[in-house]
């Protein structure tokens, strides 16, 4: 297998977590770079729901990838040989999540010149990462249909800080009690703004519509 | 619905939670308590899985249940409903995790007399819950098949100190690309001790034996 680029990152020391992530947030539109950070649970499908959208949107602007993960680095992997984009593992040490300070000990592995767009797959984890700013410019997430439709009522933090929610493996509906209206109701009552797009990583199915929605915001943050 | 009792419970005080931890078993030891920590991911199945187990055991020992979230009573309230034993909520108020203090302090809510087996179903993380001894006598944890056979490559320290892991969703093995032998394999990687058991919470497969495990645990434990 390809090699990749494996950071062991540190716990932060600093204490004021958002005032951080504001400084990164202004820094990275200095440099023209958006940042989008991505969780979700354990095995929700991240790493083949970011290869499906990387591919659709990687000639027309430019994406790079910080996996983050406890351990392993099979998806950093996975996802540099199929996309062939640059994708870096970042390993955080036992922690279940990324501050702004850890986000910026990956981007400075990060070749960022050129780059439009930088997605961090963070810890699978639907609680500590919900309460640290990473100074990305969004927050998305994914329930996958396995996990159950209440999850927005077990995990309000994560649902109410995130701006979109993909909903994967919607080609297993038919095996799991999950209803999607009874889904967009709690996403709605923890985050009323909150999109979400039923997709499948699998086959692909809605796809479309996230990368479409990534193209949207970086243009629209380009220009702002 | 039917009520159940809804404990707040508050971040220890207590540094040194091994010692802690060490002391709640004693206690539990010199009561007759069994207690078990049942960890996994958001949306394994723990709740399906303690349901069918409960109703296979209960006639044999006497079991209570405590289900920590960070929100909602559902798991709790299903529970009671389903089997009608004693069931508490836990809401550890944002924590990510309960440590042997928080357990103390659901315990506390509990009528342990004649109790035999408490089960303590953690917050949904496959992360910090590792990182805390609770006091149990032993660790257990669900797996389920659409999270993937590789978490334990990704999670080491949860099925480290896990001493049974439940394969949960048997049902769906054919919609996903789920190797048992790998998953094998891999939990063996972090702890050649632990029991793999597969099952299906949903239709009852496997969790015979899940329950005769628990029931083979308590006898010995008590006897030792």
């Amino acid at each position: 297998m390809e090699k990749v680029k494996v950071i062991e990152i540190k716990k932060s020391v600093f204490a004021e977590n958002d005032k951080d992530a504001d400084a990164l947030r202004s820094e990275l539109k200095g440099r023209g770079v958006y940042l989008l950070n991505l969780m979700s649970s354990p095995g929700s499908g991240k790493t083949t729901t970011l290869i499906k959208t990387i591919n659709l949107i990687k000639d027309k602007i430019r994406v790079a990838v910080m996996e983050a993960d406890i351990d392993s680095d099979v998806d950093a992997i996975k996802i540099k040989e199929a996309t062939g984009i640059q994708s870096i593992q970042l390993h955080t040490g036992g922690m279940c999540h990324l501050d702004a300070e850890m986000t910026r000990q990956g981007l400075d592995n990060v070749a960022l010149e050129g780059i439009d767009l930088v997605i961090l797959e963070n810890v699978g984890n639907l609680v500590c990462p919900a309460e640290f700013d990473t100074g990305a410019v969004r927050n998305a997430m994914i329930l996958s249909v396995p996990e159950g439709h209440d999850k927005p009522l077990k995990y309000p933090l994560m649902f109410s800080v995130c701006d979109l929610v993909l909903v994967n493996k919607t080609d297993v509906l038919p095996y799991f009690d999950f209803d999607m209206d009874k889904c967009r109701e709690f996403v709605a009552m923890r985050n009323s703004k909150a999109r979400v797009i039923p997709i499948c990583a699998k086959t692909g199915e809605g796809v479309g519509q996230f990368a479409d929605w990534l193209l949207a915001e970086v243009n629209n943050w380009k220009n702002k």
